[in-house]
């Protein structure tokens, strides 16, 4: 797991609850807590596709759970498997198919065996490409919706905390607390937006954007691998992919 | 229909009902109403042209009653159709077109069939495939519009009510409820960018872009179909289109 | 004329007019008029050079006014223009240009008949589009400025009212009656940006797509035309740019 | 110089001054003015190399002085040289190139009457024109980066007179006075923003614009130049690129 | 050192410190700055990987403290390796290529010298260009999105203090105090934000443009130099990137 994510989660609430300190029981209310989440879920329900919505939480889990291969492994793989096709023929690849766990990459090693035209391998395997990454902002694109819909529930859990005050001022006492209650929702709504929603977002894309590199290595590989390359070369052009520190010679 | 429009529209609502709970009378200014429903409806005349204004509620019921087809149920129809074309040749499509109620797909065959060049077919549908997302996403902007006219008039009734109230500061005891009736303006428009408009021009968008992925997976078809290229191959480049899931091969 | 324009002003101002009802001469300040209206006007000779600034309403008023062709005359135009063709041969049009009002019509027609090159009558037409599109997209640009520009004024008058109200504060009654007028400015900023400029823009932006799509439809007809092509496939072809609704064939 | 542009600043300071009238000495705070306009010019620091904060006034004046050729100037100009062209040969030019005012014309010329070749005239012109759009939108970035830095700098004031006015508010009648001067750096990064700071970055962009074009069509009169296209076809070329209006041939 | 970000960074501050004068006791409070300080760092844990915000001191520090070369200074060296390729042939480099700094000069020449396919350099070159570029464009998104979490975490931070006063208004002395408190989290936010995060982020992506300026001279410059150019046609094409002021001939 993304353990950054957790830490992070824990710090941000951690400190608000500090500062909050003895005063928490003033900030839990649940009338307000349901119309903030309870409205965000609402309005998510009007923005997005059924289907999407409910697959919300396990896209997110497997997105943060997910493990992405480290670049430099990958480029010694296909290194590897170029050195292997360079000695005995692309055929020899069949046996080693099976154990290559990224799906991606096996995809594209089948085509490879199966003979087809390099140009039909690399049109499919770019198409698969674009779709995964708009599958993937697709999350990303959900949860900042959601970062936009929290607040404005917030908002408008607090427009009607303040209408309902302002009805009512006939006991000065009260509007102090009819007011701080009229705040919480929009305080309910900060917190979802700015600690959860907003920065997985981001944290989303990000990941999408390295799970890309990933497939762009391994695409430039098989192009390169079935076009009979040195591994020499091969290898000095997909590790410009990765930052100079990363980069790790299987020839050194 | 598209149930979960539906469900989070009362779910929202519901939600703010219950929080304004018996205080719901305070909460109905029928002037107020008109000054936002009425003034953001004269503000999408100003902004768009007026067929476009009339057409917004079709354009809308249309597109969430719209049953769009599945990805795995057209790519089944276009392998079928192209193990004909395999077996009787092109012309043996004539008979099948009539009964295919995708209009894009049929005009796409029916124009493989009247043997018209395989870049002219896909020009064409290329074409209107453009035209089709342009008006599409003309429904969205209205949506998004909407979504920004709508609070603009909140604004401006509650700086009337301010202005109003301001005025007449004479009597102490009417300024709370003067105040409240200022700021229902700002409330209406809240609930309808942020519960209505809003969210159903993500809807749209995400409508438009399903849409447009099962006319680029007909395309490509019909491209393979003309071209003559092996169902089987067809089939395994058109279902890198769907999300792993949904992949279902005819040949299984 | 634009109709929708003129009755949603009407409406969206009468609204608030209703709103204000009896309190009306409280809403006119000629000192805050002045600022935001004057103020706005200033800002905008600082944004645009001078010509453009003169030029707002000339440009503006042409645009409303403008009577766009519909899509479905033009194409039947370009069709019986292509059966003349067909006919009599590209010079049997001479006759014809003359009468064409349509003045981007007429131009490629004329080159057509001159003899250019087919690809240089598409160079120019295409250079002179994008240059159209261009002037006219700076007259949405400005709107959209100035719906940024008379809010800001709003508020600088708003905040000079505050300054002054706040340096007075001895006579207690005097403070709603400075606050409402300090408000004004932020009112008027309002209106203006959200009845007027905004939505204005909005209407400069779609009628320019409306117009460039005309251009479209007749560069593609006047390509079909001069390599001769069949006036059924022009027209299929042409139709292509309108929604289903408005396709009307000449050949029916 | 862009007489709109100080027509614009006097007016729009004229009119504020005038709201504020007699009030105007309590307007005027210079500790607030240090910390919206020297907070502004830190942070500017803060956001681009030293070189090009201190280039930022040159770049303005140059920009706002900087008379631009008539687009109709520069065709007449070039259809000129295009004759002299068909007559003498492109060597005839050498005579002329010294008295012509415009850099980037007589690089190009230079470059053609040296024989280079015309793709390599081309690819020098365009990568020029290039990075001189470059330089351009920085200074409109820059202004852009002021208009945001400005009104922050207000805020921060702002708050600061606000911690310091609630810390002390045992003298009821000095809160008046003390929120007054709170709003002051609120006002001043306001009014620098919107007045100064945001439209000259517009102006900047249309500006930077109109030069593009001019240069456009530089590069397109030259590159026909080369090619000894007819001085007639070259004209209906280039005035294509003007308004209708402005377009006005030699050779009538 | 970029000098200029550490005189802009005490300016601001020194005026805001200067504004403050002997109230600054009332400024300073641990745990609002622990909740914006570590609320904000919490916030980015949860938006970006582990790696990338530990990574983040570095990555500024670098960029600050990295002198970049001069455009002149790395055209005058190119043009000079292109007179020794002319006289003596691409291998005469080899004892060169040790003496290079920088690293993305050196990695072109050393290709060129191992009679790499020209195509082959530009390729890799162009791919580790962009690469460099994405990493750029990471630090300068994460100081944008601290100059977002910040002020957020400072909203946050208010409204705890307003909910926590608001509970408590018996004391109507203590109200002052209590919400200049409940104020210092925003004014945090907004320091940290506007002088610190936002501008940084500006100026780390000038860096970024610089750099890759000099990449793409380095780029042409040794594209020019394996096609065997004129050095004289490639000084003169490479000064194009240059603004007019710094070009420098070596040939004069």
């Amino acid at each position: 797991m993304d353990i950054a994510t957790l830490i992070g989660i824990i710090v941000a609430f951690g400190l608000v609850g500090f500062a909050i300190g003895s005063g928490l029981p003033s900030f839990i209310d649940p009338p307000s807590m349901m119309i903030v989440i309870g409205g965000t879920v609402g309005v998510l329900l009007v923005g997005y596709p059924l289907a999407k919505c409910i697959g919300v939480i396990g896209v997110v889990m497997k997105t943060f759970m997910y493990k992405l291969d480290a670049g430099a492994d990958v480029i010694a793989k296909l290194v590897e498997l170029a050195q292997t096709v360079r000695k005995d023929g692309i055929l020899a690849l069949e046996s080693e198919v099976g154990s290559i766990e990224n799906q991606f990459m096996s995809k594209g090693l089948q085509m490879a065996i199966d003979g087809q035209e390099p140009t039909a391998i690399e049109d499919i395997l770019y198409m698969e490409m674009d779709k995964i990454s708009e599958r993937h902002s697709v999350g990303a694109d959900m949860f900042t919706a959601l970062g936009t819909y929290a607040p404005s529930m917030g908002m408008i859990g607090t427009l009607v905390g303040l209408v309902l005050m302002l009805q009512n001022m006939s006991d000065p006492s009260s509007i102090g607390p009819s007011m701080s209650i009229a705040l919480l929702t929009t305080f309910y709504g900060a917190l979802m937006a700015n600690i959860l929603f907003l920065p997985m977002a981001g944290k989303l894309k990000t990941r999408s954007k390295e799970e890309l590199l990933i497939h762009e290595i391994i695409l430039v590989g098989i192009q390169s691998l079935v076009a009979g390359e040195n591994p020499r070369v091969m290898e000095q052009k997909l590790l410009g992919y990765l930052p100079p520190k990363e980069r790790k010679s299987s020839f050194d």
